[in-house]
C-alpha cells in the first residue's frame, strides 16, 4: 500500500469564515463549466485554494458537495412566506414574479442554469435535484394547499416554471426571452393561480 | 499528406432502401446515449452497417445529420392540423392531448429526450433544435393565431409544453410523471387554451 499524495495546505484551515462558502462558490462554478460528471473534488479544492481533504470534510463526498451546492442561490422558503402573505388570489402573479426575481440576475441564474444542466445529463445530479425540489418547493406548496390534489397542483405549477426558465434562460426562444417580467407576471400569472386554486377538472373532454 | 483511411464497404449502397432511416435510427441512438459531442459519424456508421462516406453523402455534416434526426417521429405538421380542425375553444386541451401522444410511446419519447438533452449541453444542438422549434412548430402556431402577440403566445405554449416533458418524462416528478393523459388534458388544456385565445394581460398588478 502506498501512501496517500500529501495534500498541500491552503491558505484557509478548516472553521477559518467563508471557508465553506468559497468551496461552494467553486463547486456551482466547476458543476455549472463541466457539469456533475467532470466535475473534480481536486479541482474545485483548487479553485477555493484549499485542500480536497477539507472538501470532504466539510461535504463528505462529491453528492453532498452537489446537495450543498443546489442550496443556492435563493432560499424558497423565504419566497413562499412572501407569496403565502399575499391574498389567495393573487398568490399565482406574485409566484410568478418571486421565480422571475430569484432567475433574473446573472449571478443567480448561472448557477441555477448548472443546476439545470447537470440533471439533465447525470442521473445522480438529477436524483439530487428531484430531492431538493420535493423537500424545499414542491412540499412546501402541497402542505400549504392543503387540498387532496395539492401534489398534482404543486407539480403542475413546477411544469410551468422549468418550461419557462428552459424557454427564457436556456433555448432563449424570442418573444418570450426578452419579455419583460411585467408581461410574464400578466401572461403566466393566471396560470400558476389556477394551478394553485382553480378547478382542474375542466377540459377533460378533448 | 497521408492517405485517408480505406473506408470498408458496409453491406447497404447509396440509394438502397432502408439505408437513410438505419443511418437516421443509429444517429438518434447515438444522440441520444452520447450527446452531440461525444456521438460520432463513424460511430453511427457502425451502428448502421454503412460505410462513414455515406453519412456524409447524405447527411453532409454532424450538424446536418442531427437536424435531419430531429424531424423525428412526429410531424407537427399533422398534428397541429389535426389541432386546427377542433373549435376554437376545445384547442387547448386537444393541443395538450397532441403533445402527450407524441410524446408517450417509448419509440417516440427516446428520440425526443435524446434531443432535448443534447440542446441542454451542446449550443449547436441548442441552435438546431431553436431553428426547428421556430421553423416547425411555432412559426405555425404563430400564423395560425394571427394576433398581434401571436408569438408570444406560441412561446407561452411550448413553455407549458416544454416543463410538462421535463417533469414527467425528464424528472420523473410525482404525481405528475404518472397521472393520467385525461388527468393532464383537463388540467393543463385551460392553460394552453387561454395561451392560444386568452386575455394575457390579466394579473398585471401583481
Amino acid at each position: 500500500m502506498t501512501a496517500a499524495p500529501q495534500p498541500q495546505r491552503g491558505g484557509r484551515r478548516p472553521g477559518e469564515s467563508g471557508t465553506r462558502e468559497a468551496i461552494l462558490a467553486a463547486a456551482r462554478s466547476a458543476f455549472a463549466e463541466l457539469g456533475y460528471d467532470r466535475a473534480t473534488i481536486r479541482g474545485i479544492a483548487a479553485g477555493a485554494a484549499v485542500d480536497p481533504a477539507l472538501v470532504l470534510h466539510y461535504f463528505g463526498c462529491k453528492d453532498g458537495l452537489f446537495g450543498a451546492a443546489l442550496e443556492i442561490p435563493v432560499e424558497p422558503a423565504e419566497i413562499l412566506a412572501r407569496v403565502r402573505a399575499r391574498a389567495p388570489d393573487e398568490m399565482g402573479p406574485a409566484l410568478v414574479r418571486a421565480f422571475l426575481s430569484a432567475w433574473e440576475p446573472a449571478e443567480t441564474r448561472t448557477p441555477l442554469l448548472a443546476t439545470l444542466r447537470s440533471a439533465m445529463t447525470n442521473e445522480t445530479a438529477m436524483t439530487l435535484v428531484r430531492e431538493y425540489l420535493e423537500r424545499r418547493i414542491f412540499g412546501p406548496i402541497t402542505q400549504a394547499l392543503q387540498a387532496d390534489d395539492a401534489q398534482l397542483r404543486a407539480t403542475l405549477i413546477g411544469s410551468q416554471f422549468i418550461g419557462m426558465a428552459m424557454m427564457r434562460y436556456v433555448a432563449c426562444i424570442q418573444p418570450l426571452a426578452s419579455a419583460s417580467v411585467d408581461e410574464l407576471v400578466a401572461a403566466v400569472g393566471p396560470t400558476v393561480q389556477r394551478y394553485l386554486t382553480g378547478d382542474l377538472g375542466e377540459g377533460a373532454g378533448a
